[in-house]
């Protein structure tokens, strides 16, 4: 197989998912030649980039066109049948109202029980499980950064190995704690992200606290309730000796008893997964967004909790959720998040549009009606039972829409502070990123991304495209791939090289 | 001396800055009690902590009260002479009225010319100077950071010790790139900033990219004019183990080249100076703020660049600044981003009292009209001779006012982006905050400070309030000392202890 080229062997392939569609994507790698025809009789007028779209008919200047069954926008001019339908020749369709959205009125059946799937978890004293045993080392403000990196470099060359049930020491640096206005009412959502990724289950009870002493952001504010004091304040201690002396004298404490953790058989319904892509391409929506969809019905079956997230994405495929919603007040706080975010971009000068990017575009996705489309497809097909504003913790068992915005490390974080075990990632274009606090599973859209990037890669949904697997195998794969990273059985690739990217806090309020 | 308690031996000393101050700050550690009389008859009613104000006459109810000979606040209720002027009592003034300014109605006279004063530097081709000799890698976007953290852990290890003229290797990790809306009218911000950093002069002109591909800040924005193409795209590489490979390679090439940099003498005025304060308290504005402008002004004698900033600092007293604007188009300037801020503040709903942190009024700043008339006293006393935005270059020589954030790491980042090759940092209640990019000289505001960080701190200007020295001696200490660190003949504790903190950007704009 060509790298580069069109593959002159293969048949020339395309993708069309729903009954009233007027376009298909192209399936084949390198895209198809000027002339292609297809086995249905489709002729391509000019050269078709791989998982762009082909006019089915003729269109007129203003006609509908449709994918996923849905407008995605309007033709700009006459598209002839077998021409390439590029970003340029569509209008994009206003977003859905949301003042005239069916609320509830379509709300799923439950979906048949799956009993018997366990996984093997740190089962917290507040009941909560962890799937990794790790030391959290949360921080009030940014300043403390450089001291924490270096106590922490300490603590892992010299009193980690004498702790090998404990995986990693996981500092949590990030920009926020002073210099901002804390006050702003758009505050509280960096404020809780910090809170809440200080209760993540995966440190076990026992994070500890490095705060500098004359910051806005409290350090006690970030302590779990009940905890003995695990505050560390550097403006109290003797110079830098002692302030790393002092880190890594409670260090060595909580690494003690947290190497006292054992794992144990845990129903998958303790499980909490968070689903995301990133670099999308066409493809997101037909192969790996489906395939995360239906592994997404299957954990909710299982009684687990998953959450899908990213506003930008959601927006103008919104009136296909908000009647799954399971209830009016549901519904009404999935439409409230919509606003909110339509405002905060607004007040920014800008709207939903900028989400697309240049690697999106060049995958195909002319515009963020179509993207959307395709995004939510990893929602699979519950009924949504709850919704969390950014940064809340998820407190109920079924799918869940959390808001956050769609850049991947600000949605990373959010869902961290949701209580997310671990990250179901999908993308087309390939991105390397990892968190230290929980695994990322990578699943590819196209058998091309698998291949070249066969050492990061860890699920290929490409076959669905090639018809080399469906999306119910590659949903299962999923499913038990989950189980077996919750477990400490088998290990992501970010995790396998030690990728992971920084936290990135999602503050709309002013920094000062 | 005890660390605690009030010093009992040691006789009780308060400061009063301006003959029409009607309160005073106490100076000694540990604060004083009920019943202290000073020599001037002066006698408390209550404790004040150290670096509190103190009545110097019985206050009416609404009176003015003055410090710096400026309006700091009115009084909420009457208050008797040698009583504690707590923030409780003070009512916070109106900022100065922005349309009203006097603009370059008091230009100063050029200072006498300082010749004959050099640093070790490494000339670039360009014409500016670097001050150390770093190999930049930057990004464009911030999912590469996990890939590019093992490439350059690697390059420390296994490539840099063969180039012993090359200091280090800093990754330019941000969390800007993709997942924001870049064109938002002040996406200019982030994006210029980032360009900027690139261009810094102890890179040498040779720093390379790391991009990803799909991200929407373009990779080829950030290369400096002129160069060969330093971009590797890691969407174009096979695999990860590819990819670090690729890096290592072009940061051998690079790391060859800069080793063969030599230190040449070049004159002060080669310099590029940034100033800053942080965990600000009451004698910030006594001490080594009074002694930093001091330097700064040594600094402009000598013909070098000085860079001010902090928007929200500057704001209270920008009328103190104004008539000191070179002309009516700089003064204008200053105008502009303090009424740019204004609103952007105005915009989340904050104001400028956001500024102030529970650290500065315990360290005695009552307000942020307080806070910045002891913050524009690192300015000295010379004319204003432009204005930068935020994140701006400085291309002239004289004293800069460059807007940014108050926030230190985001102020850290600007400057840097302006070109800044050290930063003079003052602190009262003490913050470990360091820069890989440039050294950051730390002047402490007390004594007591200096004694308990004694392996962080590297000037004390705390004997300026106990007599030891006068703000004249703390100013050529301070200007001495930027010249051999400079040189590289003497290294400030942050590096000594490499302790680095994260760059952190200043992105008005909205995420997506
Ligand atoms: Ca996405
Ligand atoms: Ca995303
Ligand atoms: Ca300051
Ligand atoms: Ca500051
Ligand atoms: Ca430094």
């Amino acid at each position: 197989m060509s790298l580069n080229g069109t593959n002159e062997k293969e048949e020339p392939r395309y993708i069309k998912l729903n009954a009233k569609d007027n376009v298909v994507i192209t399936v084949n790698f390198g895209g198809l030649k000027e002339g292609t025809e297809f086995s249905c009789g489709l002729k391509l007028t000019e050269y078709v980039p791989q998982g762009h779209k082909v006019a089915l008919k003729d269109l007129v200047q203003g006609e509908a066109i449709v994918r996923y069954g849905e407008v995605i926008g309007y033709a700009l001019q006459p598209i002839k049948r077998g021409s390439w339908v590029k970003e340029s020749l569509i209008d994009m369709p206003a977003p859905p109202e949301l003042d005239l959205l069916p609320i509830a009125n379509n709300v799923p059946e439950p979906l048949p029980l799956l009993e018997g799937y366990t996984f093997e978890g740190y089962r917290n004293a507040d009941g909560s499980v962890g799937i990794k045993n790790i030391l959290g080392i949360t921080t009030s403000v940014q300043c403390v950064a450089g001291v924490l990196s270096y106590a922490v470099k300490r603590i892992k060359e010299e009193i980690l190995p004498k702790y090998p049930n404990v995986h990693d020491v996981v500092a949590l640096e990030h920009n926020y704690g002073c210099g901002v206005a804390i006050n702003a009412p758009e505050a509280i959502v960096p404020i809780r992200t910090i809170q809440n990724i200080a209760l993540h289950p995966n440190f076990g009870g026992e994070v500890m606290v490095v705060g500098l002493g004359c910051e806005k952001l409290r350090p006690e504010t970030l302590v779990p309730d009940g905890e003995e004091e695990p505050i560390i304040s550097l403006q109290d201690q003797q110079g830098f000796t002692n302030m790393v002396h002092t880190i890594l004298e409670m260090a060595e404490g909580r690494l003690r008893r947290l190497n006292e953790r054992k794992r144990v058989t845990c129903p998958a319904s303790d499980l909490v997964i968070g689903l995301q892509c990133g670099g999308s391409d066409a493809f997101s929506g037909v192969t790996a967004n489906p395939a995360v969809g239906y592994a997404a019905d299957l954990l909710v079956r299982a009684g687990a909790t998953v959450m899908f997230s990213e506003v930008t994405e959601v927006r103008d495929a919104v009136h296909l959720l908000t009647p799954r919603a399971v209830n009016e007040e549901v519904g009404r706080k999935l439409i409230h998040e919509m606003k909110w975010y339509d405002e905060y971009l607004q007040r920014g000068q800008s709207d939903r549009s900028a989400n697309t990017s240049p690697g999106n575009k060049k995958g195909g996705l002319s515009n963020i009606v179509e993207k959307s489309l395709g995004s939510v497809a990893k929602s699979g097909s519950s009924a949504i039972i709850d919704v969390l504003a950014p940064g809340e913790r998820a407190t109920k068992k079924g799918l869940i829409f959390a808001a956050t915005p769609a850049g991947d490390f600000v949605c990373g974080t959010l869902q961290l502070a949701s209580g997310m075990h671990m990250q179901v990632f999908t993308t087309g274009r390939g991105t390397p990123y990892g968190l230290a606090m929980a695994p990322v599973i990578k699943v590819s859209t196209r058998n091309a991304l698998t291949e070249q990037w066969h050492d990061l890669i860890d699920v290929n949904a490409g076959r669905i495209a090639t018809g080399e697997a469906t999306i119910e195998e590659v949903g299962w794969e999923i499913f038990h791939y989950i189980l077996d990273v919750a477990s400490g059985r088998k290990q992501t690739w970010t995790d396998h090289w030690g990728l992971h990217n920084s936290l990135c806090l999602f503050n709309p309020a002013p920094v000062t």
